[in-house]
């Protein structure tokens, strides 16, 4: 019973409660190995104190775009990796990217490795996108990616041409992935009533950035949504809508809940704090808007945030993710890529938000611990559940990462005592490689004081600051994930008992 | 205030009230000229006593498929016709079919008019049914049909292999309809899930008749339908489902309309008294269920029949339709096609039930003319709606036909007076060519005594039968279109106020 | 085939459409015997030509309050009825009420007859309000009053304190009127919600009228609403729900609906145009807001009226009445009881607004009629039914009121033709004895030219106004109502077949 | 780092995961001091060895009556804690009642202390029944109840005549909880629903036991239930309803948990095992179904459990309680009061039914620690929840009782290891003081192998079965309870932001 390091005087929230006061987490060889009072300490102990403050499990960003081909001004691991810890993530799962011509997945696999290699500050792993499902795939590789390299998810979209994919290839991956227990993530917009509405706006001379609010309306994410449930619903694959925006996609989920279907949902920061009027010109800059370009886009009114808020608060959403993509905005091939000879073209303003240091604050800042209770929209435990316990039991790092329990790897984020860590968010604080941030000068209640990373203080906030070393991150291979919501064998409306038997595997 | 005919003594119903005892119709070349009481006759004017029966309006089966390239065995337009006024219907709108290779409508329609001319027995129109939707079909030929030809009904398919439709392609097609006042209808089942059960089924070899309603699950229109609505609710566009049978979907359908959206629907005879327990085999005859595949399939349960009951009552059904689209039994183009060397499959078999005869009967033997009150489905002013006067004002014949009241073509049905009329439904006493009935057997409370088309008596059931004269039935050019349920211009869940208006036309 | 009048020239609308152009109306001792094409006519017939005018039944208006005794400064039978024809109303249909002390309804109906004998402009009848519900009237009294007085209806308090009635006392009563069919309307709001919020307000001083409208809050109307049917479905009994202004409310209305219960909606032109600003202070006037006073109240925003439009439309609401309960303001035993030294109490104010005679005209002014189709809140044929037909059916006059059809009476309004009729409302052109409208000032696209009631013009707005003469009007007997919407009989969740039959009678 | 007590070799289980193997649950004077691996052990510490079973919280079973004055044949405080700590249970909350003449709760509480005195087996404490709150009594004596006895919760009747509260009474007693921080439960059932049809019921000699079961249908639950969340969100208040049995009802709870109103739930094993059926007499004793009589009663059929099932998993029960209430069968004032001389009686059958011992067992059979993956309806973490700890944070014993991690009492259930366990339900194995259970011969896939209560075994079945020590069993006083579900503070549809300021308190 000897400790490397021994936290006290902390505040411990599970995914469940508060444990009580005057608890110390003791750590060896990088796990927590013990949760207890007046532990041992020897010469070669560290103590760190709490000093009182709440501590929480060390984050994980489920949804992050790092050194991604199609987007040359975005953050590579070394920027992006810092920044999460800077932030309080420790974990992050990032995109490996097939493209339509690539008909193996493991030479894209190693190039992302070796992009990887070396240059994490935090632990990571991959999801693998899919945009060509061939039967080679689904059948032969599939199998391996789980077994032998560790991914057990893979993300799918409904729109974007170069990605986009049919009701039938869906279908075809998430039966594929049913049987071996991988997870599925789904973009959903309906690329159709998009491209319609974009063509439209062409027509009319409708290309200010704002009006990328305008061509994915939230009915496209409506229609979309119900259609992925009901395609995983059909063949009774557990499934993830990812950054979700619209009202009635979430009820749409909720409703899918209430049957007990394995429907999750993901949202992001930008969605609970920021509307569409961002995206409109500025006096001094007609392009500012473009800063705030993503999809689905930002939505128009303050009554999408409250709505999206109670879905926080309620369990419809299982996981708080920052969909991290960032652009550089002043670059020709960032933001600007879609402002040509003064002409301004939304079309070619590339997507996404950088946010993977800003994600663990901004929800902290909506608990209990930072608002009266009568304005918090959420309490501790839901925020664990949100940024690090069900996406670590999702995505099959349970029993690994997520919780603060012996047994687990010692990744926590230890938040400024009360009354101390009031920060106003500026671009210059952060870690990043971007040349904005979309929360400037928003006010957060709370940031973590320090992040710890299996054990060692990699961020330090008051002594420091970043005080890991590049390539400190370990790759995470990940076993099969859990189903947080509802289960699988749910009957479908109007078939009849074991109707899917007829034409598909049990 | 002359009259060629007067019928007396009938109780007249409208689509809202059941009119007092003691009225008169008087007919005066073709159409009703005046309601009233003592009507004065002459020497030249016939008098018709309905003993005191019900009369309603001449029934319009605004969904008929008859003399269809696709459809070798099916009913022509002499048999079709024919076995409509013997069933109460004085108007039938068929389709003409665009195939894919068709760069222009009218010579299709030509060839379509040319198998009709001089055939029917009932007035008729055509819909056409769009399976390549050019920029040439859309912005030149669609406003001819509407103007020249009094076409102006389109109908789409989301499944079926040579007539399903993108997403986009219904997107612009509604649009193209909407600015013309035209009427889509919507074919809605989810291509891609159906062919992915297929082939499940087929690997399996469940190849039977009764895995025809395993391969189209009511999810499949559940989905398609709540895709169909949103695409019409973005393009601000009324809307018709056809040939509705699933609760959920009609439960899309009714909430579109709480919240005013002209979506409109049409339910079948068939999906509110079959279930699927028809299709499995027979000992006598294992083949038997091919008799009763159609698309979407009948269901399983007793209870879709209820569910379905409650949206013919509550309103959210417009129109109650045949989809007669029949082919013979014992033939090896009709359904025997399925059978090949004693081998089954669904796949081969043509979709489709016979049901222009049968149609009124059956909805007419549902209300309180022929139930007691606690049983009855619905009441006679709703049994007009549905068979005739919504059709009628929905597909732009309002003010000619659908209707009785001065003014209107005089087109009638003349139901058995009370306690008379009772039928069991055999194949022996209908006149269309075909060689079954799905309702064989069934007992109908009452059935059409005469059937009047635009003043003459073409159906006499105890006096002759079909007394009116192939060729009598003339063509049907429809003006525009009235919305029945909700209204355009309905705001769009999360779009600004006029918010289409920045890529659509007002 | 003589008449005593002929309409011609007018557009006639019925509840389900418009008639083709063309038709005349031909009317004899008091009834439409004929509507038809080139009517003769003889010396003794007249004339009236509508001028291409749309004619409406003459309205029905079903929930008004005359010579009540609980309201000093109301209208009596002359006022209240010169009112109603000034307005287009034919028939209204006012309310006998039962004190609690009252042993037996005869009496209490007899003072009720000799207030209205030989003082009514318009046809009349009487609903009665139920506060003592003894076995001896529910057996022995009610039976008599349908079948001798021709009342067919009761109305019923779920609040106010000197008429508030048991769940128990609704059971009863609504099984005794079941069992008869009677209708039950009842005015629900939760009053022990009510109580104490008064209590509160009370206690803090906040008296000013405004506060009446924060003192009957939406949620004590979605809930006495919810138990209300819930009630009414335990015992299988149709009912009306008055009055009603709470959009959620109406939501468990539709879905009783949808589930085919026999419920019924009403509500008033007030909930529909008006909202709780106006009982705010004025500068000049600080108790102006008591002229607004009215139970339930006005509700407080803008989007609680586009709600109740949107079941205006869709066929939620099955009435529209006018609640027409005024009391004078700048009377001491009027509104202004409520203000007593110069202090104010909502709690003293007489309830009611006065309505009877722009109840037509507010209505009409919100169809296509009056406005752009992209405006309108609803067609004509609705209009009709709101205003007319679906009462007459509803409670009992089906057949002699509320249709322009051969065998009713001859109740009509004509409309100005497109283009005049604009007016705006104030009281100075009213003809009720009220000394305010509130409506003062709104501009309403049309007002009725004539009323006709049996054959009659009693008002001819351009050529001596209130022709009609007191007296005039005439007591109506009514029969059993129908159920318009709706069905007896459905199954209640959970309950055997036939449960009920345990413990009611069939 | 000394302990009395190491549990080793268990799977623990929290409320939102299982721990990983391996963990040692170190507990020393009573409570849990340490969770970690290898935990020191001294000669004085003894050991207790899982073999590899599921460690969960001991159970707290937050709706029990023990010797309750309307219940002579119940179970008394010997007999009820040991039958609880024999299933698992180391915490019940029972009831002190107050009858309508009590005009102190205080001497009620001293009564009921001194028959729990020194009886125990298991920690207990006590919620309030109150029928007559005064003003004396919610002013002056619940703000001592909660400070002075810890007891912060109150119960309330909406039905029975002895019990039942005023919808004004139900208010004023939420308003004084909730500015007290106190709990308020409901018995949610429409008294007069129940009235009128047991008075039918009575009037046609319908009076067997089956008959209990149509006296209360579920609509009168689904009301009240609507009611009771009404009341509750108008002023504001956290509420809890009891012994839910309702689908509808349950939705009505979701739908407020979706808006985040703070609405709990409890349901009952009964509710989710058993329906009306068993009430049916049986050949062998006509009076066999006064077994299952209970309030509100089982519902009638498999899918009223399906329904309440998903209610389980998904979330939308806040806690799974017993409801303890038994009378014995054979006794005359027990069940048999209902049998007079061979005449049986519903209304006078005692209602409730024992279940303090097998409350635990049935809801871990139905895990998936007990069933496959496809057929359990919950995770074991759910299960923790239900039992445990939500009851424990809900009810004030948060920090203390209902969960395993230091600082929480030492009170543990070890199941069974896997593949052991199975239990066929007999009366013959229970420890209460009854001649029946309800479950007879149900077999359940485990039972507590060991309860342990602060540090002490207390049931151990292999050996000794019961081993703890009548009295050892202490009251606990509690704090203020939690909400679990939703917050305080949310806008009431309709209202004015902070409308209610004008009324109440904030």
């Amino acid at each position: 019973m000897e400790f490397d390091l021994v936290v006290k005087n902390g505040l411990i929230v599970t995914a469940s409660e508060i444990l009580p006061p005057g608890l110390e987490i003791g750590i060896k060889d990088g796990k927590i190995t013990c949760l207890g009072t007046s532990l041992p300490v020897s010469s070669s102990t560290k103590i760190l104190d709490a000093e009182g403050a709440y501590i929480t499990p060390g984050g994980i960003d489920s949804h992050v775009h790092l050194a991604q081909d199609n987007c040359p001004t975005g953050d590579g691991w070394e920027s992006g990796t810092r920044s999460a810890i800077a932030g309080g993530t420790t974990t992050v799962i990032a995109f490996a990217s097939q493209e339509r011509h690539h008909s193996s997945l493991f030479p894209v696999l190693a190039a992302y490795h070796a992009k990887a290699a070396g240059q994490a500050y935090s632990d990571y792993s991959f999801h693998f996108i899919l945009t060509n499902p061939t039967s080679h795939i689904l059948t032969t590789e599939l199998p391996r990616l789980a077994t032998d390299e560790g991914i057990t998810s893979v993300k799918l979209y409904m729109t974007y041409e170069p990605m986009q994919l049919s009701d039938r290839a869906l279908l075809e991956i998430m039966l594929a992935c049913r049987a071996l227990g991988m997870t599925t993530m789904i973009h959903a917009e309906n690329a159709d009533m998009i491209a319609l509405i974009i063509a439209g706006l062409e027509a009319r001379g409708n290309l200010a950035p704002f009006f990328h609010a305008v061509a994915r309306p939230r009915i496209a994410e409506d229609e979309a949504s119900y259609r992925a449930i009901s395609l995983a619903e059909l063949v009774d694959a557990p499934m993830l809508l990812v950054h979700m925006s619209s009202e009635t996609a979430m009820q749409h989920v909720r409703s899918a809940q209430d049957r007990l279907l394995p429907v999750h949902a993901e949202t992001c920061p930008h969605y609970l704090y920021l509307i569409s009027e961002t995206l409109r010109e500025q006096p001094h800059d007609h392009f500012h808007g473009a800063k705030h370009v993503c999809s689905p886009p930002l939505r128009h009114r303050v009554g999408d945030l409250e709505a999206l808020w109670r879905g926080v608060a309620n369990g419809t959403f299982t996981t708080w993710s920052s969909d991290h993509a960032p652009s550089k905005y002043d670059h020709p091939q960032g933001k600007k890529a879609g402002l040509k000879d003064g002409v301004m073209s939304f079309k070619t303003i590339p997507n996404g938000l950088p946010g993977i240091e800003t994600r663990m604050a901004l929800l902290f800042a909506a608990t209990e611990a930072c608002l009266p209770a009568a304005e918090a929209r959420l309490g501790l435990p839901r925020f664990v559940q949100l940024t690090a316990s069900n996406a670590a039991r999702m995505y099959g790092l349970g029993g690994k990462k997520g919780s603060i329990a012996p047994g687990y790897d010692a990744d926590l984020v230890i938040w400024y005592p009360k009354g101390r860590g009031e920060t106003v968010v500026s671009n210059g604080m952060l870690h990043h490689d971007m040349d904005y941030t979309p929360f400037e000068g928003l006010k957060v209640g709370n940031w973590p004081r320090y992040t710890i990373l299996r054990g060692q203080v990699v961020w330090d906030r008051d002594n420091g600051g970043v005080v890991g070393e590049k390539g400190y991150g370990e790759y995470m291979k990940r076993g099969k994930g859990e189903v947080i919501v509802g289960k699988v064998g749910q009957p479908v409306h109007g078939m009849l008992e074991n109707e899917r038997q007829f034409w598909m595997n049990p």
